[in-house]
């Protein structure tokens, strides 16, 4: 029997995933990720350079979806059915060999691969080695600490309705918003509402080429980046505090 | 002119810093890193047999503390006066030579070493290197994904007020709650009444050595690990999501 082996490969950059999930990589045989079609794939890239040549890559390719409006019953029948599908190929494939399967920041925070995990844990030995999530790589970014002494730090989804938004954001003392892309104009009303835009940063692929860190009120309505975290430093809950002096940084990306 | 490096050592496993942590270790001429007066230092535990023969170590002890209260005026101007005496020496010897701080977790999240970062970075050049932080460690100890879809993480202290606490309690899908210790039987009170205890985990030294998961309503009200982090799970908000199924364990320590 094999086993599969989820690595974390941390927020993008290839020198931040761990020792063990470098090895995991390096001595991969078969090695699965998901991507969007016609894409190369977020997970995948990050350790461009680093399969084994013999090793026997398994794109876990997302269901097209321009038909189907995304979060509708439809939607989640059709990705629950490439989900089972997935699970049911790599259960048989461990039979015989390991299978490492790629996840970028790490698997157990809002990961895909939980949705493997779910379906394979009862029929396959599993090893998750943790990342470093993509939120640590962003505030990392920042140059400034995101949390000090007895701060509250919450993370929400741009997806959240906008009213539970603004209450969540004004008495929380440091913030972390995915999934913003559509959603941002959302956030940065909510923001606004809960008194909290002046304070809050937008960074984009954090610790990687094309690395973008800028004030949120600066930004266009029009300027929605999927792979951008916003950000909203907390102060330690001390009137001594520093306040952060962040440099605002667009790097060209590769 | 040299450069303060403070390299993030992960939750605790060697193996899991990530690879420019390791490079940086191994590769340091002046380690520092802060400790309790008569103990090794959870930092300088995680490089054990990683360092250089000819490395120079700075062991940055805390104050003693057992006279004064802590989070009183004088504790805090006295731990104040210690990151200022540090600062100025690391800022002198950083005029030479690199100097390789030793952080645990993440440096940004919580980490004592803002209070050199804050006092450092208009004097010195400095790199601060991301690590897995202890509660990502924590979780993945518990073979169970924190967060997935939409859900709202909330990581909060165990020294906040108990009725602000309980309020966070019931309306965060997952939760951390960090700076256990001898607050623990409040944490304990407060989950009960946001009707969360059942789903609470205690997880002592995550990912390392004598790793110990338990429910946390079956501890005793004495049981007060310094080194624990409470977990509560999400669920996705959906109702077809997986309970977790997670196995107790308890690891002799070495």
């Amino acid at each position: 029997m094999g086993r599969i082996i989820c690595a974390g490969l941390g927020p993008g950059d290839p020198d931040l995933m761990s020792r063990r999930a470098e090895r995991a990589v390096r001595g991969a045989g078969h090695v699965a990720y998901f991507r969007k079609k016609g894409r190369k794939g977020q997970a995948r890239q990050i350790v461009e350079g680093m399969l084994s040549e013999r090793a026997i890559e398994l794109a876990m390719e997302y269901p097209i979806t321009t038909e189907i409006p995304f979060n509708s019953p439809e939607y989640n029948a059709l990705l629950s059915a490439f989900y089972d599908d997935w699970a049911a190929r790599l259960a048989d494939l461990a039979r015989a060999t390991d299978i490492v399967v790629l996840c970028e920041g790490d698997p157990f925070f809002y990961g895909s691969f939980m949705h493997l995990y779910t379906r394979l844990r009862d029929r396959v030995e599993i090893e998750v080695i943790p990342g470093i999530t993509g939120m640590t790589g962003c505030w990392t970014a920042t140059d400034t600490p995101i949390t000090w002494g007895d701060d509250v730090l919450t993370v929400l989804m741009g997806t959240m309705d906008e009213a539970e938004m603004i209450a969540r954001m004004a008495t929380s003392d440091a913030l972390v918003v995915m999934k913003t892309g559509r959603n941002l104009p959302k956030v940065k009303r909510a923001l606004a509402r809960a008194g909290r835009l002046e304070a809050a940063w937008l960074v984009e692929r954090g610790t990687m080429p094309g690395e973008r860190i800028v004030r949120l009120a600066e930004t266009e309505a029009t300027d929605c980046p999927y792979f951008a975290i916003v950000l909203v430093h907390g102060h330690g809950r001390r009137p001594e505090a520093v306040p952060p002096t962040i440099q605002p940084r667009v790097e060209a990306a590769q």
